[in-house]
């Protein structure tokens, strides 16, 4: 036994692969959409899996999943960690270890990737619960290959849990928005309907964790029936 | 170029070593204490470092913390992932990455493995930021081995996260509890004075995530002054 409370250091496993993986996340037609790939080699040849990279000696896992996006033309943008996939047998190739990200960009930033490089696909992803998400492609159900699709679980119970504590709503809306938007990523992001009433009595009065609250911008947006007010974050 | 997007596949990095690092939280005397270890061996050695143990090749990382948790006789205790350390050089000896994470346990579990280990220390954690942690030992100020300091901040900041949307709180407490005893849980993870008329407002009107809310249970506590009114959470 080590110094330290090192159970099975005797029994520890050679040659694990460590990777961030991203689920890189937008909003499109009140849907929750996740960027992905067509794999062109086994394993999983033809499935769908998210954007993902090696961790590399002089990196730490973070440093990889912002290099990730920069190269995905998706910088600047916050990787957050949601959690980290390491069941024996996940990757059929080695003792894959994978920590997952969650980030949220522009539907923009997505339909920009998929002109450029024909293996990306943007698709839908139904939350079931916090481990099952079922995704889909115009339409059709698809597979993710390896726990892909846990991952993308993952990053969603995330953004349920910082919904309500964190500014993170706010990352899916421009800089000024209406109410029924802010409402509109609430329901995507928990996967159900929101009281319209209680929902806006309650941002309204609401002080967020930064001490900012909803304030009108004296503008409005025009939609298909009446203009409606739109709002901004604003520091007290 | 593979065929996922990897940027660096030809760059990994061979003999990661993965461990599990576990910050094993309670409260003592209204401060968040943490279970550490002296190390007997280099490096580090005689600095205090978290329990911890290296991923096996028939678990995974979440086992490993169970695991570890079991032999250190805190099992059910739910361990929770708050963050994954890989900078390069952190550990002296291999490239090492650690998984990071939160249990919540009694202090009286902690006093146990005093009792039954020499090795283990309790030690009281302040948390500065959400990246910096001063630690304490029987009021002296203590530094941490590896970079395990930082690895108490990222466990503060979860806790700190999920006070206000989830059932956190509770778990530091026993199934009836006073108001007061709740508002030092708080002041505790937030680290600083709750104004105790708008707490008590706030709690008892409150609906917790699985629709629960406080109950007074008809049961009093007695204390140096009145007797405190006892509460539970209960479903509608």
């Amino acid at each position: 036994m080590s110094s330290d409370f090192d159970l099975d250091e005797y029994q520890r496993v050679d040659g694990i692969t460590l990777r961030a993986e991203l689920a890189i996340c937008a909003i499109a037609n009140g849907s929750l959409v996740v960027l992905m790939m067509e794999r062109e080699a086994e394993p999983f040849k033809g499935w769908l899996a998210l954007p993902g990279g090696y961790l590399r000696g002089d990196r730490d896992l973070d440093a990889t999943a912002h290099v990730i996006l920069a190269q995905l033309g998706m910088y600047p943008c916050e990787p957050r960690l949601v959690g980290v996939c390491s069941k024996p047998g996940r990757d059929p190739k080695a003792r894959g270890v994978s920590a997952t990200y969650a980030a949220i960009v522009e539907l923009d930033d997505l339909e920009v990737r998929l002109e450029q490089d024909k293996r990306f696909r943007i698709v839908t992803a139904i939350q079931a619960n916090d481990d099952i998400c079922d995704l889909s492609l115009e339409g059709h159900p698809v597979a993710a290959g390896y726990d892909h699709a846990a991952m993308i679980a993952k990053a969603i119970a995330y953004l349920r849990q910082m919904l309500e504590n964190s500014l993170i709503a706010f990352e899916f809306l421009p800089p000024a928005f209406t109410l029924l938007e802010l409402q509109q990523v609430h329901e995507v992001i928990l996967g159900e309907a929101v009281d319209k009433v209680r929902f806006r009595k309650r941002m309204l009065a609401r002080i967020f964790p930064d001490g900012s609250r909803l304030r009108a911008t004296g503008r409005e947006k025009l939609t298909g029936g009446r203009p409606a007010k739109l709002f901004e974050l604003q520091r007290n």
